[in-house]
């Protein structure tokens, strides 16, 4: 009989005992989760929860998405290769090609794939790593309110104090640069255009500089499409590698697989995570510009390069892919998120609201203090995860799994809805 | 029908023309694997292979263990709870009580327990930056040979020229002292104490010392007991921190649960990965003693703490330490081993070789130029996976499961025994 | 008889062929200088020069200025001390009461005098050490186009690319902010505000900003009291200290003792050097509130902090600022060459210049490529020294001592017009 | 009337009211100090000291040397240029070609001079910076209880943790190494060559070592030849640059003009300060191999790289040189020395003693503690001043100026053998 379902019932004891301080969801949301299905959860008191959360974006496809999910266990029962470093095995190459096939091949993009080791952590370090190792620059120019992880070279170009401080060292070769419209009536590009050419303005010419397209940790902040092509077209001018990070923006959050399509740029480098692995599983992705593929065999590694369950996932979700239907029905539910945010920012003047954010990742910025935390508890109570981001934890956000339908997005709305007035009324 | 085993067939150019030239194993291991089980693997054309590898120590307890694949069969089919980053589930609290319970407790060891991200190198990271958080101090002091991750804080303190070149920046805050027995006729030990004692040195007041008991990509160098003993107590005489990683040589691979057992050492922190999930699912661990778990919630995170998966498979491996039935069949084996390596040093004094390591973690070291590299090829050629490790590559080491047969260990071994036989030919 | 005077004739060889290919003015002005006097020098071949460039700042009181000469020969003559580390001197206590009596106390400024080695760099180096050990804090904010020093630490807050490249290492520890119009459209002030209170810009709380008021290697960029009030202002809000660099803005340059006293700020921090010691001879002083003077004894140190030579040219030298008159005298002549500048603007629109700087130390930015080289040259041939600054070396600028009468002035500035018509011939 | 000598009496008070709380010297010598003359100073009560400090080195030649006087009065009243930058002089070009004949002709020794600003601190910065840029490699060895200088790269390779931590910020890019038995039974060289030939060591490949033949600060720990032929060999082995700083050891404290003679090694770059002046006068020397000297003009620069008063002393002061007999009448001085010391370390077996050292650059290390401070205290009321050096201030040092006669050193050791007893009584 299995070992994990055997044992004794359970409560928020034994975390609050025997983990670490660290944890922190467990904190916001305190509850011991046992069962999810698409967008819903269970605890072990047998609450339901709509998540508006998706495991920080990891979820994209649902929880335990059951075609995904039956060919996880058929894979397991055949006794597949589960574990394999930087192998090569069938579910690897499987990957390899379809992710060629459906992804790169139709948008025109030419990238050789790595595997850094599966964590959003891993791909951006592995990113920072070559373009240095490229132009033989060391600095990297990172933006305001930038989340890129944190292991020290993440960290580096990630912008939070608090993150920043637990480094326990100065954090350096990086340069921050404001991102589009971070400070008022401040251009982002003349700024970045003046320190690359005032050859005395203190800024070593980059190796690289590293964005994210709509920023989730820093506030859920969009850039437009024409900031996207100017720093790309100022990337180029000056020889600096451009990587998008789309650890969290990708997989099509923002509608399209890619969250940089709009825009029609080509990032040189582009970092993956989160939901690629499909089903939640471990798993990343470097990208990276055939002619800047110049590592040298292991230069950079990693033991769980081969998390092959989270291959087969991937491999199944890039079905999702093969047609426009998906990132249309993802457009749809974003149009109906943005009309419910424009509807309570003017029934709720109070909240100081601002929509930020496009897709699927949406959020409302509130001028009002520490409200935005308190209707995230709210909704909690009613049944949601809801989590708020920003500096300030200023923006409650909107992440659904992408393939919730249209019964649970209302459902979610409606509690957020009566969340914040409960918040309100506090 | 799945879309993995629905592809066509696979060969190694579709890595070789998709996959970035970092891959490393894929070339010294040229073959497309597709199942496995125990100690053995099959590639695509049914060729069968002996694993004396083992996922680089992450497959102590085997590949596919048939119990623990049910626990994860029966979990997925339940729609249990697959992601969710630090939130508490069944899965990870079941991990805990487990953890606590059948390793901790009967040890007398007491620590909390964080998931740092589920990569050897996130929790050496986390254990850096809490080292250097409780101390309020900069440099670490590693040692020659270590190898603790590839992104920029675990890489400063590896000491492989080649990985850390791949940095793109200097690595700092780190300061490398000679392992045991590194340099002839030089005390180590000594070494350390004069840089402490003396504050002249240059040598500013370290926040930790971080170090594995069997270097596992260093050459397989085990330090010695009182070796051990001596660091720790120069580290409670100095207030410095003590950081095991235990990533490879952890979980059984020498023989106890905890490579430093033997030595009676209780180290600051402890890193444990690789095998810690049980079936080579990414997962890891730091282990902290309560009086350093200084951490703000939050101010480490990632979003794969909580791979449920992992933590299900490593629930149903801790039962292997329940008795002490497996580690007395760890040393049997080990024993068997080192009798094998000591008669090949006998009777092919052309290798110049000597036995390194301990435990199902040793090595033959051998002087004679590009033998270990040659060994391997014709091992693999033979149908058994090694890998060489050392600054040279000048050490062929044995890892195979813990879990290994009489008859697995005995065909490895003639294996091996033919393949030196073959390289010396060449 | 002098070693000196009995050598043979000298040329230019002897400096190509024994000195190192770094020396620089030896090639703006390629001529050997054999005597000066005042705002005049002499070559070997008796050619004479007037000086508009006065040791880039370090001759503010003129070459071999009478009074403090005789001071000197007979201090030497009375075999006084004149090396002696930071022991206590007649010459370093009179220069300390003197400096005290003359400069602070009538001013109502309170500082600690720091000796801290004889060069720009040494003071810098000394501000920066103890602001950071105030606070605790490791970050500085420098400014664009600043100059500060070429040691490591005083390096590190230098914009120039050329300077910062000859480090051979990252430089670390430092952020740059546009200095006030630096980048147009863009409000300097708004951007550090900016990064300072977005708790998630990247900059970690800084120990200090250092800037010059008038930046002169940078372009003779002249900063507004406004500006300075507000940056003041900043630091206070922010618990930052303000380090002024006044090495070459300092000692009268823009007409008052210190540069900044029009706008009525009372720096952290302040840094003298060049016209410091009077007679061009090495000194600096590191001006600390007492609150922030919480050096350990010798914690910085140096073997020529007791150049007492410079000391009693030093005290000396404060003479001039008993009374209000040389202040004065410097605005007077400050205007005459504001009028000039204006009056070649217009008359030379082909230069496309805009006045730079206040104060004598004024100079004129030329969108025209390369022109201001040729002007200095053109002055060179015509017996002026002149040099260019900013990033491109687009500005000539005007440093004549500021003890220049009429007749040199008025014999210089005639020299720049006839240059300038020259230059635009070629 | 000069300023200067109208002042009225003065004491410590001054100092301690208007001086920083930085300031050393003026605690343990707490004398106001008034004139000086050879191996002689006075104190504003006509008190007579014995100098066996020599102004930490700076005063090889004596304080107020007549014949270097008059050389300076006369410069000066021929209104000669006191100020140049690095601008060609008369005294410029003197230096060099008399440094060229007279120091680097007669021993085969062809460098480069470069002018690095006059303390210790800019040749050791600039000296760094070549090497770097030289090899492009960030690394530099220093050595356990080296002295460098205060500015952040020299600091950076000095070993002393007092002056280190007034930094403010981690100290990187440098790597220490054991000096010449400072780890009993450690062979250094053994250390050194590990680190450098195992690739996994954790040494990046070094630009250069830097290392001071006989340590002032550290202890007056003087290596041997043997040990130095050794360094260079490895620095050449490996592409590594050797520095020797000779700010201390070097104008003849050791017996020949370059502390490295007796080992016949050809450093690639040496760093000369301290007494190359004469006077005592602010001035640095880098010399670099011909091949290295690859800056870029005004790469380093400087405002007082033309002390052109130093360079007048500096010359004349090279007349000491033309023959033999001064260096044998150092040596003839050291022997009397050196016989002292055994003397001592036999009568007073309670100091638990060592002698240390070489020429007049020797002293006694005690390890019965504070002894040697105490003995410095009892020398200065019998007024004499001595210092200690090494990491605890266990060593008291004899550095009398090079030009003291026969009775200045029987005086100035009978004071010593008076102060040990006096001491040894407390």
């Amino acid at each position: 009989m299995s070992t994990v379902t055997s044992q004794p019932e359970m409560d928020m004891d034994i975390f609050n005992t025997l983990e670490s301080n660290v944890r922190s969801y467990s904190r916001s949301f305190p509850a011991v989760f046992k069962k999810a299905k698409g967008y819903k959860l269970w605890d072990v008191n047998d609450k339901e929860y709509i998540d508006f959360f998706a495991g920080a974006g990891a979820l994209n496809y649902g929880h335990n998405n059951e075609k995904l999910k039956q060919s996880l266990i058929k894979y397991l029962e055949q006794d597949e290769i589960t574990h394999s470093l930087d192998m090569a095995t069938v579910a690897r190459g499987t990957f390899l090609r379809r992710f060629h096939d459906i992804i790169l091949k139709p948008r025109q993009l030419e990238y050789k794939v790595m595997f850094p080791g599966p964590t959003g952590t891993n791909t951006v370090e592995s990113a920072l790593k070559i373009a240095r190792k490229v132009t033989g620059r060391n600095t990297v120019i990172s933006f305001t309110n930038a989340f890129h992880g944190m292991t020290i070279g993440s960290l580096s170009v990630t912008g939070n104090e608090a993150k920043r401080s637990g480094a326990g060292i100065p954090l350096s070769n990086t340069v921050f640069m404001p991102y589009e419209n971070a400070v008022e009536n401040v251009s982002s590009i003349k700024m970045i255009e003046h320190f690359l050419e005032n050859r005395s303005s203190g800024l070593d010419l980059p190796a690289a500089m590293i964005l994210e397209t709509v920023q989730g940790e820093g506030g859920i902040n969009a850039a437009s499409d024409q900031w996207l092509q100017n720093i790309a077209s100022i990337c180029r001018r000056f020889g600096i590698l451009l990587i998008v990070d789309d650890v969290q923006a990708g997989c099509g959050r923002t509608g399209t697989f890619f969250s940089f399509e709009p825009a029609r740029i080509k990032p040189d480098i582009i970092c993956l995570s989160k939901s690629i692995g499909g089903y939640g599983l471990p798993m990343a992705l470097t990208l990276i510009k055939p002619e800047y593929d110049i590592w040298e065999p292991g230069e950079h590694n990693g033991t769980f390069r081969g998390n092959n369950l989270a291959f087969v996932a991937a491999s199944e979700a890039l079905d999702y892919w093969k047609t426009d239907d998906f990132s249309k029905g993802i457009q749809t539910k974003a149009a109906e998120m943005t009309h419910f945010i424009q509807k309570i920012i003017e029934e709720y003047p109070e909240l100081k609201a601002e929509k930020r954010g496009r897709g699927l990742m949406q959020g409302v910025a509130c001028a009002k203090d520490e409200i935005s935390e308190k209707i995230c508890g709210e909704a909690f109570k009613r049944g949601l995860l809801m989590e708020t981001s920003g500096p300030k934890g200023e923006v409650f956000k909107f992440l659904p799994p992408l393939t919730i339908d249209e019964e649970g997005m209302t459902k979610g709305l409606n509690i957020i809805d009566e969340s914040i007035q409960a918040a309100l009324k506090q």
